[in-house]
């Protein structure tokens, strides 16, 4: 079923990732960010897309980063500052620099004080969007830590258990946890059951939605599947709004735990760093959290290592479902689609590509594809 | 639905909560637990039959606990130590000392560490189970710190996502936040869609297992209600074996981050403290991990309770969905029923009565109720 989401071939052209990061971050230096971050805003927008997380990739985010940057709501030239600091935490004021360039810096300084105190945990307000957030956990893996990420997002679209109105962001959770031989251990998960572009692009491509996805205007889950027609636009309009349940969908399968994880994401991420709480906040205003764990303050490297590739293995040898054909862990399919996409290069759609030449040439820098 | 579990009135007795943990206290004295632990261990059970969490109160645990001690499966005098230790960390061997009394000795280690670096994180393995992990998270709370706490159980009972074998504990993760005028946010969930004595509890009393509880035995999620006599007993039993399906229940629904999060949960406690991760232990070996984050390290904690005030207003004071009365937020439920039970007392099952009375016969020691 998921497959569904997946554009057709024929719509699509290869681009070479290379070729790719360096007309994104030509963009971005157009836009007045500095040479340096426009490099480590486009590696981490085209991470996602090697990585075949086309949602948080180029084809999305970009074209709302530079919107962003030509309407004056995203800083590009932000004085960001840490505003409070401990030998194992700090809190930093983006200045409304986007998250997917200032981010990848908080998480270095949440590793450099990890290799002195064994954890680094840093929260950021007046942010902007960071993109995926498994890049930014994954950050902490070359230094052989765990990296966490956790995001405030702006927009409050997800009800509470029980509730008729959204009151929280989609609010991601993501961890990276290195292994031996195997790849990394990468969860990178939003707390509602569904992330909110799916119901859009199910909308636009005529999609049955999933049952337990959206709830009716009254609050009331659905648990069935109804037809992408039934979807109207927002609060008021026609139709379901599209507002989504927490993970867990309905109270006797387990949403309040969602939901309390939605929550648990707003205060770590909005009230611990002073940036408050999405409902309260402008839309654009997103608020973050990273942490890095030194593994050697707690067990021996090369012995966790083994551990980790045992446990990765004994899972996806585990005997799949009937109709299944593997087991998988959480980072697997990312990591088979990024060893695709380095070697055949990335999809992109060709109203995207379209997109792409059009903006090079209003912003008057090349486009290399 | 979920008040079907609850036990009628005409069953039970109503015990002041003072006598309950003497005579708790004074079992696990008796089983060779010297005084100070025995105080420290029934405060941990009791307050779960306070906050009405019953499953991890004395009715369910005490039983099992005494076994374990009678058995030698608990170790009443462990020689526990650190065995690793960094200015924000440590790793505990707890030598199969029981979890209710070793992980308050860990968080206090762990908030120790917060005072001086701003966090504390605590790994421990070869211990036992540890009770209702809120309290561990809570006991940060007096020192107006943020707590959390994660136990990977023992026992495989959770399926992969697209599997058809058990290969998770349940492996709950709790995290308790102090707020100003309302009380704390205390989440704790199971990563699993339902707690495993659900399903046991339902069989007892007969009542329909709800949708996304369990799955078939080839590993396909049930997505409807089933009869209780339909659950088998295990594995290669008659029914349905009483596996559990991952929070999310079905792909479609999220359950790939239920299943995430049980992996995450097995690494941070069993791996990341050397015990290894739940297939490879026997079922009495639990792993755990607490740590501790100062707020003042992070903004100014006025300033954040009072914002925490807000945001559990808001969500408490927003329009519940149709035919539900109100919009309750993660530890509100047990923060109320611990209020009534406080005065009240707490109810237990006559057959509780009874197995307390025999029990405290065998062992002479006095049961004052």
């Amino acid at each position: 079923m998921l497959e569904k989401f997946r554009i057709k071939d024929e719509d699509t052209v290869l681009v070479k990732h290379g070729f790719l990061q360096t007309t994104v971050a030509s963009i971005f230096n157009k836009l007045g960010v500095n040479p340096e971050d426009s490099e480590s805003g486009s590696e981490v927008l085209v991470e996602a897309d090697l990585r075949g997380v086309d949602s948080h990739g180029v084809s999305n985010q970009l074209r709302s980063y530079v919107k962003g940057y030509q309407e004056g709501r995203i800083n590009p030239t932000p004085n960001w500052r840490i505003i409070r600091e401990s030998p194992s935490t700090a809190t930093i004021d983006c200045d409304g620099g986007l998250g997917i360039i200032l981010t990848p810096k908080a998480m270095d300084l949440a590793i450099q004080k990890a290799k002195i105190t064994g954890v680094g945990m840093v929260t950021m307000r007046n942010s902007r969007h960071l993109g995926m957030a498994a890049y930014h956990a994954m950050r902490a893996l070359k230094y052989d830590f765990i990296g966490l990420c956790m995001s405030a997002t702006g927009t409050p679209l997800v009800l509470p258990t029980y509730g008729q109105e959204a009151m929280l962001g989609t609010n991601p959770i993501s961890i990276a946890i290195p292994a031996g031989k195997e790849h990394p251990f990468v969860l990178d998960m939003a707390t509602s059951s569904i992330a909110a572009n799916k119901i859009q692009l199910a909308k636009r491509l005529g999609i049955e939605l999933s049952g337990g996805w959206i709830a009716e205007p009254n609050g009331n889950p659905i648990m069935d599947k109804i037809p992408a027609q039934e979807i109207g636009t927002g609060p008021g309009g026609t139709g379901y709004p599209p507002v989504l349940l927490p993970l867990g969908s309905s109270r006797e399968m387990g949403s309040h735990k969602g939901y309390g994880l939605g929550c648990m994401v707003e205060i770590l991420c909005g009230i611990l760093s002073g940036g408050g709480f999405s409902l309260l906040g402008d839309r654009d205003h997103y608020k973050h959290m990273v942490a890095a764990y030194d593994i050697e303050a707690f067990s021996p490297l090369q012995e966790f290592k083994e551990t980790m590739d045992e446990f990765l293995h004994s899972l996806k040898s585990s005997k799949p479902a009937e109709g299944q054909t593997r087991v998988m862990v959480p980072g697997q399919p990312e990591f088979e689609e990024k060893t695709e996409r380095l070697s055949k290069g990335i999809p992109l759609h060709i109203e995207v590509i379209t997109w792409f030449r059009k903006t090079c040439s209003e912003l008057e820098v090349e486009c290399l594809f």
